[in-house]
């Protein structure tokens, strides 16, 4: 019997997985941070392209079939990809760095101010 | 003694902690995937920016010092926190997926054409 | 009395001012199209964050007053403005590339099977 | 003969002409300001996508042949298809758009200040 344990897996254990993929190729030479932050616009974008026109209620329902949900799991991959290809060439710790910004976001956006509002934080009353 | 277990998150871990930094502000209703989608290609925009117009080498340079390199872990953690809000939103589990597309690269790459190449999967010979 | 001739420009009136701006600046040399290209996407990005979390409604009310609709304008300024520099860098005649591109939209939708509809091309039936 | 006029075209004649195709295929309903905007920035991430991984002297080389070349200038022309749109939804002008935002770059970008240099106006001694 397989064990399922995908989603306890941690973003070291991926990095190390994507850095794998990528030595076997030799592409390490691209990999310049400027290029690899381009890679993630563009893949940002293509994720974009699967719901421009559509309606929140369509794409919901478009999401629980495929090829439309596949096609949906591999842009957001590809994504988490470039940016675990970025942690490397930057020497970033991604979950400390989303851990620190939370930290900040949490002096931004105070519950009291943001409840319920889209409002930037430097448009909060 | 705190004990460092940053990196050995899951992102299972990281995504609970970020739908409760959610949920404590009432953000879920904007959190459609077309918004999120969205969002995703603003941070990756503004990533982006850091780098625009510098040459490699005065990146990596940057890299090493503050405030340079605090803005770009922000911006890296800023998409991370919205991939992990689509992953809810959208149902998926990104581990999987990040498994998923590496398998499926491996066929589109295989090392033997693509070794040391850049060229798209379509433009190997 | 002065003549309001703004919307009687073309393209090569509005990009000689842009190439004029840029060469009193000495910025030639940061306009290869590589970087072009990462700041149009950074620019659309801008743009996107003007209307991101908002409804349909909102944004169109919220266009015909100041100063959001000057920022609206701003952004797409940009936009044209680096379109423009890459049209110089990369050599293109932008009105003959929209027109070869509207000749080839009229073959990918076919005002029979596109009308009312916002599939791809490649998904009309 | 035919009289060659292309790069004397006006925006407001270029913007008639992609209106009309628009029209011819009711698509204007599918035309909100937030979704044009999505639509640029998925353009712009295409366009990034033919000068991603590669040097800048093997793209100018590149453009100078088909089909990378017409591929970009496909690119360029949907960026300002979809600009186009928007000026449209939003009713902006765009020449004017850009003059206004020309005016507003001198006062951030004095040429004693910015002559040769890359930095952003807030970081300009």
């Amino acid at each position: 019997m397989r064990h399922r344990m995908d989603d306890q897996d941690t973003l070291t254990a991926l990095k190390r997985r994507v850095i794998e993929f990528r030595d076997a190729r030799a592409w390490g030479p691209f990999h310049t941070p400027k290029n690899l932050a381009m890679a993630l616009a563009i893949e940002a974008g293509e994720l974009q392209e699967l719901f421009l026109w559509k309606e929140d209620s369509e794409i919901l329902t478009s999401l629980q079939n495929d090829p439309f949900g596949i096609r949906v799991r591999e842009e957001m991959a590809d994504i988490l990809i470039f940016l675990l290809y970025l942690a490397q060439a930057a020497d970033v710790d991604l979950s400390e760095a989303v851990k620190a910004k939370l930290i900040k976001n949490q002096a931004k956006y105070p519950v009291s101010k943001s409840f319920g509002s889209s409002k930037k934080y430097n448009e909060l009353d």
